[in-house]
């Protein structure tokens, strides 16, 4: 039975234009592809940060400065960038298989990820998105709309919006179904449009889901054998930056608890990704994980790079 | 075995702010899910008119007034409103699957539709998109961006793009994939996303399909028994908006023909819906098609009311 592997894709990666997107993700297809090649059932998670940003920034500034254009809530913007990242990967991915002569369809599937509404990260909104306001326009906008803003280094104020933990993906089946016939899946796209549970159904909430965060969810609960992080580095690496710096061939769960305990991994950066490697790992029967570039994730699968995380 | 239908849903009723279609989508989930109660498989083709019009000016005006982000190619937007609406609406059905105990999925598929870049409708564009412009203004970015521009009216210049016959729906298995797992998928939203075939792949182009004809050619395609397009009315009408009016209950292509050359049916509004209808009956084996509103599509069905096109 063929491996089922989640691959977790940076948004960066994906570039700030429209062009500069449909230029990389040719790029991407490419080991993508690679692990298709090799036999392996390949799901993708991806990213969404610069282009949540810009899609948030241009119907934010047409509503407020005469565009004429409605105001556009947050969760709908995420929704809008699975379509919008969604379409260029499938399309580089559809004709890297086309042109190895592998018939397999490669299709996004628009992914709602339910979180608590009582996480914690609600009560915290730390994720900045759209434009800067001065204090008088942020206090307006607060007012009227339940926004929470805080200052930003001396630019301005910008709305914050909560970062909550990922609990179920919605259409977690069909990802199953899909990949079960053999397709290649683009799902929670941007971690996924982030969703509470209501007795009126499930309902969207302005909130940034981190995106290795719910792919190892999904890895979870796709019983996938592999969740595989993307980064800009080969290894993980400690003492990062500095004249010791150590690359990583394996690190067990009692590893990366000291070593997060030591502050090697960077908050923001290698810190959520080691953390989303061990929540998969704790809760996976037989999955590791593995932390490596994108470039190099086939040969990584192999054991010649990147690093694996295990219990 | 279950009977497979395509539903086309016009864009128009979705409405035109993101809070008017989370409310119009509640109204349209009702009628769809009577549908798979009634034992059918079913298949959403919807328009995003109105949504893709709002995306693009957005997208325009933040481009072009100092919003600093970037132009955003038409092709792109439709990819965006697959992900919006698509969102919705996949939200709205599953909850009335849930209220009624009914253990189905429902997923929307980022869909691009196959065109061909020698159709006649590149040569004169006709679908008006985005903002108004000064003479000027419309001559620069013509020269700049190669886009055609026409005098609307008397209020300005307008983009126009072409609207090409959908020739192949790319993601046509996975559509059926789904289908074929017992969900309920929403596909090919606003005609789908518009792509030619070039030595390198598919790329998108600017150009707007229309979704009736996207959804015949989806049903012809997945072997659909009934393509049912929707409407503001219960049935197609002779002498529409005259004192002899008629409705119809049925009729043959050889009727549609005939009333078309009689000018029954008005060009933009009922006369594509029709011909949709025609394309579907004579290249479908034992298809037929039906013209009726959302809210009594299951009673059109039952033969109660809706105007039945057969061979």
């Amino acid at each position: 039975m063929a491996e089922r592997i989640v691959v977790a894709l940076g948004g960066n990666a994906l570039g700030k234009t429209p062009e500069e997107q449909l230029a990389l993700v040719k790029g991407t297809a490419r080991p993508i592809v690679d692990l298709v090649e090799k036999g392996y059932e390949v799901i993708i998670g991806h990213g969404n940060g610069p282009q949540v940003g810009m899609i948030n920034l241009a119907m934010e500034f047409s509503a407020n400065k005469g565009g004429g254009t409605p105001f556009m809530p947050f969760p709908e913007c995420g929704a809008m960038t699975q379509g919008y990242i969604g379409y260029h990967l499938q399309q580089a991915i559809q004709q890297e298989l086309r042109a190895r002569g592998i018939e397999r369809e490669c299709a996004t599937v628009v992914t709602q990820v339910v979180v608590d509404e009582n996480d914690p990260g609600f009560r915290k909104p730390s994720k900045p998105v759209g434009s800067f306001y001065s204090k008088e326009e942020a206090e307006k906008i607060a007012a009227e709309k339940g926004f929470t803003f805080v200052e930003d280094a001396g630019r301005g104020y910008r709305r914050v919006v909560p970062s909550p933990i990922p609990k179920r993906i919605v259409e977690r089946k069909v990802v199953e179904q899909l990949v079960e016939a053999g397709d290649i899946v683009i799902t929670v796209g941007g971690g996924g449009i982030p969703v509470v549970e209501t007795a009126q159904g499930l309902k969207g909430v302005a909130a940034v889901i981190d995106k290795d965060r719910a792919s190892a969810l999904l890895a979870r609960d796709v019983r996938a054998g592999r969740l595989i992080i993307l980064t800009a580095v080969d290894r993980v690496c400690v003492n990062f930056n500095k004249p010791d710096q150590r690359e990583l061939e394996e690190m067990t769960l009692a590893d990366c608890e000291r070593y997060i305990a030591e502050g090697q991994f960077a908050p923001g950066s290698m810190l959520p990704k080691v953390e989303s490697c061990m929540a998969f790992v704790k809760e996976s029967e037989h999955g590791t994980a593995l932390i490596t570039s994108l470039s190099r994730a086939a040969e990584a699968l192999e054991g010649k790079t990147g690093t694996v995380i295990r219990r």
